[in-house]
Parts: C-alpha cells; sequence; structure tokens
C-alpha cells in the first residue's frame, strides 16, 4: 500500500442507526473529508445540492456508470440509484486526506473488493423498537415506508460480519468517541506507515 | 470469540521508545489492566515490587516455566528471563476488563499465536539519533550497554511486520492519542461484538 493512497472509511448502516451524525463525528477529525455521492431520488427539504449529495437524473447516471465513473453504485429499494464518483479517491489523495464514504452494504461490499485497505463500520440500532421508535419520529415516512425500512434493516444487518468494526448506537456520546478512535487509530495501521517505518529502520543502517 | 474472552492488547517497542508511558496512557482509559511480568533481573531503584514487575529468583522463574504457568516468556540480552503469567488472563475476564500486555517481541509473537485476537501495536523512535540521545539522556548505560541497546532496537525494529499497528513516538501528546484511539476502537471489532449483534438481530425476528 502506498502512503499517499488515502485511507478510506466506509460507514453503513440501517435508516435510523445514526450513521450520518456519526460521519460527521469522523469529519470532525482534521485529515478528514466527506465523498459526496451522486442519486437520482429527489432531495428532501433539509438538503442542499452537493453537500450530502449531488442529485442526477437517471439518464445522467446511466451514463456516468457506462464511462465507469463509479467506485460503487447501487440501487435502493429497487428504485433509486446511488454512486461513489471514482473521483473523490482522487480528491482525497491530492489533500491527503482520509475519505469517508457513507454507503449501504451494497456499496460496501463492492469497494471492500476494489479497495481490500478500506476500513467498513457497521452502525447499529441498538433494538427494532428503537429504530422503529426513532423512523416514527422523523415522521416522514409512511406505514409502508416504515415496514419497508424496519424489513431493509434487518436484511442490511445479516451482513454485519463483511465488516471491520461494529458500532451499537445507543449512546451517541460514546458511539461518537468509537468511530472517532476507530478513525485516528486505522491511520496507525502497519501498510499505512510502511514507508516511515523504513526510513526509521534506514536510520540504524537497515 | 466469546463476548467474555478479554481484549489483550500488545505493547512492544525498543528500550527508550517511550512505550512505557504510552502503556500508562492505555491504563488511563477505564476498563483497563496491566499484566504484571515476572522477571529474574533485578529491581531498579525506582521499581517496587509488584507494580510493573514481579521479581524472582531463576529457580522459581524455571518452576513457573515447568509448571506451564507462562503465556510467553523469553531470555533478553541472553541473560534476564522475562514472563507473562497465564493467570493475568484470568484476572482480566474476571474483572471484563482489556489486559495490556508491556513485553518483547519474542513475546509478543507467543502471544499472537496463542491468542489470534490479540491487537499488537509496535512503538517506534523516531530515528536513531534520537534514540541514542534518550537513553544517554537517562544516564543508566555503559558504553557497551548504549550499543547493545541500539543494536537490539535495530534487531527488534525489523520484526514491525507482525505487528497490527505502528506508533512512532516523536510527539508524545499526539503518540498518546493514538494509542488509546486503537485500544478503543479495537473493542469496536465485529468479533468482539458478535453476541450482542445477534441479540439485536433477534429483536428484530433474526
Amino acid at each position: 500500500m502506498s502512503k499517499s493512497e488515502p485511507l478510506v472509511l466506509i460507514v453503513s448502516g440501517p435508516s435510523g442507526s445514526g450513521k450520518s451524525t456519526l460521519v460527521e463525528k469522523i469529519l470532525q477529525l482534521p485529515g478528514t473529508m466527506l465523498s459526496v455521492s451522486c442519486t437520482t431520488r429527489m432531495p428532501r427539504k433539509t438538503e442542499s445540492e452537493g453537500k450530502w449529495y449531488n442529485f442526477v437524473s437517471e439518464p445522467e447516471f446511466q451514463q456516468m456508470v457506462e464511462r465507469g465513473d463509479f467506485l460503487e453504485y447501487a440501487q435502493v429499494f429497487g428504485k433509486n440509484w446511488y454512486g461513489t464518483p471514482r473521483n473523490s479517491l482522487n480528491q482525497a489523495q491530492a489533500q491527503k486526506k482520509d475519505l469517508v464514504l457513507e454507503i449501504d452494504v451494497q456499496g460496501a461490499l463492492q469497494v471492500k473488493q476494489k479497495l481490500p485497505g478500506a476500513v467498513a463500520v457497521f452502525v447499529l440500532p441498538p433494538s427494532r423498537s428503537e429504530l422503529e421508535h426513532r423512523i416514527r419520529a422523523r415522521g416522514q415516512d409512511s406505514e409502508d415506508e416504515i415496514r419497508r425500512r424496519l424489513e431493509r434493516a434487518r436484511q442490511e444487518m445479516l451482513n454485519y460480519s463483511s465488516y471491520d468494526f461494529a458500532i451499537i448506537n445507543d449512546d451517541l456520546e460514546r458511539a461518537g468517541t468509537e468511530v472517532q478512535a476507530i478513525a485516528l487509530g486505522s491511520r496507525c495501521r502497519v501498510p499505512r506507515n510502511e514507508e516511515r517505518i523504513r526510513e526509521i529502520l534506514n536510520s540504524f543502517g537497515g
């Protein structure tokens, strides 16, 4: 692994697990940046273009797929498309920052395959009842949508063992500390520091 | 891996790398405890029995070896013996704490073989000249001893790739944050949280 290859941190978790808040916790650390995904879904009222998503039409998205512009992409609920632009990696490399991807399980598996050094974190709600409570409290979803989200949460969580780390988000303070620790600690993995270690060994005569 | 199996954190590094200070940083985290090693070497003036070491005679040490009392043991400089009592693991398990081992490269390799889930951290000085400076500043060693320590440091560092993490100790503040992050982050590894994850999955109907 080259020193210049950015550390890639994948964060996944069911809708309502609090993964976006934990991603923001990582982004509070200096030397980190978010990969802005492309999506064909409609923006929510609170979302501004280019901060969390680049909103594109379906033909635009398919064109990007054909050009090979995506590191990973997936269709969610058999409806909307989401993709991580390959370009994010280059930006992170140029700025010498860690790259944070907030993506779903399908995307995470694709990225882990292409970038085996990527570190994957799965965020879990403490229980089904707590997740249902959070989704209802948001007040954005119909009963049908709530049922679909809970079933999708269950299906996503069945893939937990493909991840390196699991954070059980029952206490945001602790969960935030944990996710920051995972990010900081991952910078110290031996393969990420080989060049520096070799320099030190050279100063000892190799 | 059972939930009740303690997280074992191995910290190694050449004499003068600052590993003892970084071990103290880990021990500042709640839920951690130090494994007290046995050694046949003479106590330094600053060392009290049972805090950093249990000082034993060579016949006592050999008896412990024959009884299989050690998780790992090794002879250092072909002179003094050091060993980690197996009992430390039981204590950590009973107290539900992470167990910190400050041991050398030979010992670390033995522990990693017996406990593949152990997390191994190697602490490096930033350069040969800085390490020599630190050893001289301590003022405890003869010229011969200093030469031996520097050569031993080089030999130890050649084993860096057997470790999971490397910390380059050029700034104690940063190095302390890093080693604490490694310890906290390691608690979140998926295999350490399988029981809790299965409970959550069960609440979703499996």
